[in-house]
């Protein structure tokens, strides 16, 4: 008989969490030791210990503050970026020195080494370009690549970090760069789930979901995934895992090479029985704003968005009724619940430019969406939600779909009830 | 009347203390400010917040050991220097905040952007060349340079540290790089003393003191600077200011160009009226090995300091007697007291190849030393320590002598009132 030994190329990603002390460093190198052990290339990705990288942009808010600045929140991102990339410079030279005191052959690489270019925009920068060679040839001697995560180097050779959750994209990236064959983002969930547990107990871990799907949840408020590390998975076809960094690194199954435990994020073309509907996401805290009697006009949409993105307010589910007269309509949309003062103020302060009669605006209210790629080639849906909410006397306010999705404004007060009854109606809750 | 306003470049540096928080570091601000406001152009070396590097050695230290390692202390120096050159980065980037939010233009530098370049050395590195055309353009622009003390780039790409202490020596080697007028070390101290003024309350700041001076001052225990910081300023000749960082930034005479209070370290030449005895320093915990009736024959110091030199045990004063017949000699020199019995186990090891009767040792001494370059030129400077000892019925154990130092060996009880009666007999206490 003889054993064919499957190798791999993987690249492993750890949150604040995983690597929180020196305990759960080990942890996470038990886990690298796991995949080297049965003979993979490893490159290992990291974020900074947990509460670090608070304290630090605190310190750097703080520091203008102290000082006797008139702008409280003022501060250079280029030297934000110095002094926040320094957490994950200290989590990958602390792993890469348990892996080597376990025997593993190890080496941290910071953004700038490696290097990982990204564009100027210090704090929330994108990665332009990864240059794998050197990592991919230390890998191929048997060396595992500790990368700091969250981290590049802008064209004009400082820091650059890419934002909260900036990890989960360094990991994808760095996975494309590489070309690995999978890429495990361990978190402490122990995968993406048909919807909230917190809220329905019966929610099932999913085995797959596709890229586009995951896109949806991520962006709907699942928050395992930072969302642009899911697109650059989308669009470098990254296999990515979603999976515990807490559970035992040696237990049964915890190195498998095609099914481990969590959840994949993948190609729909992999997922050979497609539900119709895989999860169920929610918002809470949005808020609705009604523009009464709105010119209806080439342009007018322009000039009531114009302004409240250039403000950063994030407006969501943008509903127009057609007019009766032909010339007045009704525009409703969402944004969040802080902002609605802000929102109502800057439209009130454009009103002769827009022309409306008035602004209505309704806040405690949430966003119960539906999704799933089968829905595409499955007609009646929707109707089902509308259906099984009014059975539960759940009123719904605004309605937007999109060939994956179906959202539904309702009432704050039954987002729970909502995500169990759509839970539920879908099937989801049945294994 | 034409007032000409006196411009110059200036390299400030200060220390963990200086920078522990928000405050310090915008008092440190506050500093740069003013030499700033007066029209230099500065660049500024900042070492990590006080406390910050001894956390982050510990979790090098301790990671390994979390894992099981058998030897605690095994670390790769590599990855040393990726977290603990961390605290430098965290301060350099704060204090270009502080300072932009108080109207002047900086930005951080690191030691791998400007570039430091040193030896491989990993954790004690030597700073090999420092490319100073970018930090000297900016500053020409009017920015200030802020840079990340401690550290450098080493040949392999990798952040590499200086040792304890080591911001010290990259502020001295940017000053040389930059052909600074003046590098100004700010510190928890207003400049070097004539002796400890913890135990001569009669002590005086000197105004200056020569390189060499310093040298003996600072490899004798007075912790102002490292010493290879004062090494660099003697071979290139940068006068080194020591100055308070907690006196006020804008207190009469703090901006002065030529006469700012502190203690000016310079060439000799620049010392006008050259004291004979400039200081008194001393170094407790000392002891004494005497090996008896030593085999007098070329090869025998080799074959004694050889085995406690690989053994890192640092040897201090060897005092050799003329043997009576020529073939028998006694040995005599001194070690801290902590390597005495490593020491006196190695010694034994060696005593075949060595040859010797006994090894006798004591310890609890102290050594006190008479410093000045003066004493060159000076005859009868050692035979006045003697003297002043003798009228305290201070026993004397053992003399080095060099040219501008005499070290005197003690019982360590004697050590304070040996400083005091040296520091009165040499006329130190008078101003």
């Amino acid at each position: 008989m003889v054993l064919v030994k499957a190798m791999a190329r993987i690249v492993m990603k750890f949150g604040g969490t995983s690597v929180a002390n020196l305990e759960r460093i080990h942890n996470v190198a038990r886990h690298v030791k796991r995949e080297v052990d049965a003979g993979h290339e490893v490159a290992v990705v990291v974020s900074a210990m947990s509460g670090k990288t608070n304290e630090l942009v605190d310190w750097v808010q703080n520091a203008a503050k102290v000082a006797g600045a008139n702008t409280a929140s003022f501060f250079d991102a280029r030297e934000y970026d110095a002094v926040v990339a320094s957490g994950e410079q200290v989590t990958s030279g602390l792993l890469a020195i348990t892996l080597q005191s376990m025997g593993i052959n190890a080496r941290s690489w910071q953004g700038w080494q490696i290097p990982i270019r990204t564009d100027n925009a210090h704090g929330a920068a994108r990665i332009l370009e990864i240059d794998g060679s050197d990592i991919i040839h230390r890998m191929g001697e048997g060396q595992v690549a500790v990368v700091a995560g969250f981290q590049g180097i802008g064209p004009d050779n400082r820091i650059a970090t890419l934002g909260r959750g900036g990890s989960d994209t360094s990991a994808v990236a760095i996975a494309a760069a590489v070309k690995a064959d999978r890429c495990d983002i361990y978190t402490d969930v122990d995968g993406v789930y048909t919807t909230d547990p917190r809220i329905e107990p019966k929610a099932r871990r999913m085995k797959k979901i596709a890229f586009e799907e995951m896109l949806e949840m991520a962006s709907l408020g699942a928050k395992v995934l930072q969302v642009r590390s899911v697109e650059l998975a989308m669009v470098h076809k990254v296999r990515t895992f979603v999976r515990s960094s807490f559970e035992d690194p040696d237990a049964p199954g915890m190195g498998d090479l095609i099914n481990p435990p969590g959840t994949l994020i993948c190609d729909e073309d992999e997922i050979v029985e497609q539900e119709v509907v895989t999860g169920i996401a929610y918002a809470k805290d949005e808020a609705q704003i009604s523009l009464r009697r709105v010119a209806d006009r080439p342009g007018v949409s322009a000039a009531i968005f114009g302004p409240l993105a250039e403000a950063h307010i994030n407006v969501d589910m943008i509903v127009q009724n057609i007019s009766e007269d032909g010339s007045r309509t009704d525009m409703t949309f969402t944004v969040p619940s802080g902002d609605v003062a802000k929102a109502i103020k800057l439209l009130e302060d454009n009103k002769a430019q827009i022309g409306f009669d008035v602004a209505q605006n309704e806040t405690g209210l949430a966003k119960v969406s539906v999704i799933g790629i089968g829905m595409r080639s499955h007609a009646g849906v929707a109707a089902s939600a509308f259906k099984a909410l009014a059975e539960k006397n759940i009123n719904i306010k605004a309605i937007t779909t999109s060939e994956i999705k179906i959202s539904i404004l309702i009432d704050g007060a039954y987002a729970e009830l909502a995500v169990r009854t759509l839970h539920s109606a879908y099937g989801l809750d049945k294994s």
